[in-house]
């Protein structure tokens, strides 16, 4: 071939900006949302005057590796994609492994600091790739396999409002009857055909209570229930009895493989899990077992978009579902997932978003918008989301002036609670 | 966003061209080369005057689907590759399964036809896209992992000459000696530093003493031997207790998944496979029962360059190795071989290759070479091989006076040895 060898856009500037956005008091089994919820929001800038954007956590460690690895991406051609893995592992090399508060996806490793850093780079770079094809990001995965993505309602437990504030417009939900309320408002305001109720916050039977009410409410939608491992096996056993035939799926009941393997082998409805498959290295031992049946995918942890197609089709080929796990994030998150749910060829339930808690707040301009409990995968350009600079501006004034630089939820809940202690086979 | 929805180049015919080179008489379980092997060359054109390409199997009934498939493809946008699977998918549908005589990669399935049939057609639109990007295929890929490919040197027992032709320049190997003469040219010639022998075609013990006598005169080299399962469990573990310390890999000794399991159990060296693990399907039996700690890919049937690096990135998250099997092919197939293996992010072995079998013969202008056995990826737009017109109309007219429609290596092999018996678990 005469032809030159290809050079494509090229990473002038890599420009990482936390940003902070008001989260309602949302109960869980390691506390309560804090008032402010963090992310960091990723932008490459080219020397083709394209930029690409990415979204990733707001904790402090993490953020800390994040601008890292930005300062080592000038001159990183947006196409090499294993050159940007490259500059990111070298970046962290030393790094100590950067864990969070929360702890749902357990202990920090290396691999997982690499890939939950990475992410947001991967994305970025797909999308300014995308823009520089004119394509959408989707295509760029191997093209869409559908052209909306159904989400579930994730509805929680939560106060009327954070303490010494006012109520939020969301209204309180300490019961079945408040759990069904937020469900219909929920459901009737993006018209989700999946409801999702996050446990471990009550008794499991006051949880069991409140999804026999939405059943009762909802005779047609889907439910799931997630604890997140605030169960023994035994309660997770009791709890799989009494809803028998109610579950789409029951999400992370117990701690652990050995756990969910134990649940697995008395329990008629499948299991998902956001909690012990979070690893490369845990399918292995989680699939040869049969411990889950459905695998909550999430790019920002699992080292970006194509290795969350990785995922999918390590999970077709062992006939494990796939849906999608969600943390408290913006819009670009939103696009992201949309576009890789898009090109993943079986998808087997709806996606978790936390987007309708966020009540309005973004910052990319026109963000997705449900119509009937789906997002239309993009046809525009990259992951089509454009930065609405104002609203950065404004959110990233709330994260230098709230205060946390952390997510925290244990901590902010025994503020109020002092003797709260942390669900992992609490009941 | 404002921008228009993206609208790619869209094929406006898919030419299928069946081709015919001269194959020399080479020795294997099932029986010997034929004088002539096929191939079918797949080019898609489109509405901007771009071409791609992709190669495929030659066998009356696959060429048959590929054309129905072709007949199927004008308006697709190039960047739809699940739109290219759907198509595909559609165009089979009620056609019946096609097999090959062959049999290497066991009984024709829908699920593998459907698959062998897709892979020219998404390597062509891979290869259109990367043009249309002015991008390398291994970017669209995920990006490049290694800037060359190694292969390994394929040895293969032979006859001087096809029965009443003159003996081809390869020359006689039937014995340790001629099989030594045969590594030492092509390892001379191409650099190759790692050597397999195809086995399965002489005694046993025949085949040990040749990879003894390759080890002598290759202190170096990592060795291989692949008698395609021709032994039985048993004769395997002799083999393997006989060659230990020997063999990079023993690939394929005994039939089946549980045949491998049971001599994997007994063997030092790992076990390889491009015939027990050939479907998404034979995955979790084989990965869950460590029947094998390596697989050869292959994107001709693993539904192309994308599915091969899911089913990389399956091994890779099993702790099982990958290599990659070849059958005798031309300059298209050993380019989308070199992609592929370009960006799989660990590739544990050199790849198999015909490509010294066809004598400089091809259908592609400036095909890529060898050095120190090994091919750099291309960094020129798509495959970054061109099709040569004129050798293309001369291999398509070898074709149509040939004689040969399917690859039969049995039946080719019993006109000269009438009580000839295709060796599955043989000795
Ligand atoms: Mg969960
Ligand atoms: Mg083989």
């Amino acid at each position: 071939m005469s032809a030159a060898a290809a050079r494509g856009p090229r990473v002038t500037e890599a420009v990482v900006t936390p940003v902070a956005f008001p989260d309602p008091p949302l109960l869980n089994a390691s506390g309560v949302h804090q008032p402010w919820a963090l992310r960091t929001i990723v932008e490459i800038r080219t020397d083709e005057g394209l930029y690409g954007l990415g979204e990733t956590y707001g904790d402090a460690a993490h953020l800390a590796l994040v601008r890292r690895t930005a300062a080592a991406l000038p001159g990183l051609d947006v196409f090499d994609l294993a050159d940007a893995y490259r500059r990111t592992a070298a970046a962290l090399d030393g790094a100590a492994a950067s864990g969070d508060k929360h702890g749902l996806i357990g202990p920090a490793t290396r691999e997982k600091t690499l890939l939950q850093v990475y992410s947001p780079f991967e994305v970025a770079c797909l999308d300014a790739q995308g823009k520089a094809l004119g394509r959408p990001v989707s295509d760029l995965l191997g093209g869409r396999f559908r052209d909306e993505v159904p989400f579930s309602a994730y509805l929680f437990y939560k106060w009327a409002g954070h303490p010494g504030a006012a109520p939020d417009s969301f209204g309180e939900a300490l019961d079945a009857d408040g759990i069904v309320r937020q469900a219909r408002a929920m459901t009737e305001r993006y018209g989700f055909e999946s409801i999702k109720l996050k446990g471990g916050t009550r008794a499991p039977e006051e949880e069991v209570a409140a999804v026999h009410a939405l059943r009762a409410a909802f005779p047609t939608h889907e439910l799931r229930l997630d604890p997140n491992a605030a169960w023994t096996v035994e309660t997770s056993l009791q709890v799989a009895t009494e809803t028998r035939g109610l579950l789409e799926y029951l999400e992370d009941p117990a701690p652990g493989i050995d756990g969910m393997a134990a649940v697995a082998r008395g329990a008629a409805m499948p299991l998902a899990t956001n909690m012990c498959v979070v690893a490369f290295e845990h399918i292995a031992p989680a699939f040869t077992r049969n411990a889950v049946q459905v695998v909550l995918a999430d790019h920002h942890y699992w080292g970006g978009l194509r290795r969350s197609l990785e995922l999918a089709a390590i999970c077709r080929t062992f006939g494990v579902g796939v849906s999608m796990h969600s943390n408290s994030h913006l819009g670009i998150s939103l696009a992201a997932m949309v576009h890789l749910a898009g090109a993943v060829p079986v998808l087997d339930h709806a996606l978790d978003t936390h987007t309708p808690w966020q009540d309005g707040t973004d910052i990319v301009e026109h963000p997705l918008t449900f119509h009937g409990g789906k997002v239309s995968v993009p046809t525009t350009p990259g992951l089509g989301v454009a930065l609405d600079r104002d609203a950065l501006a404004r959110l990233h004034e709330n994260y230098t002036r709230c205060g946390i630089t952390e997510r925290d939820d244990t901590t902010y809940m025994r503020r109020f609670v002092p003797d709260f202690t942390v669900g992992r086979a609490k009941w």
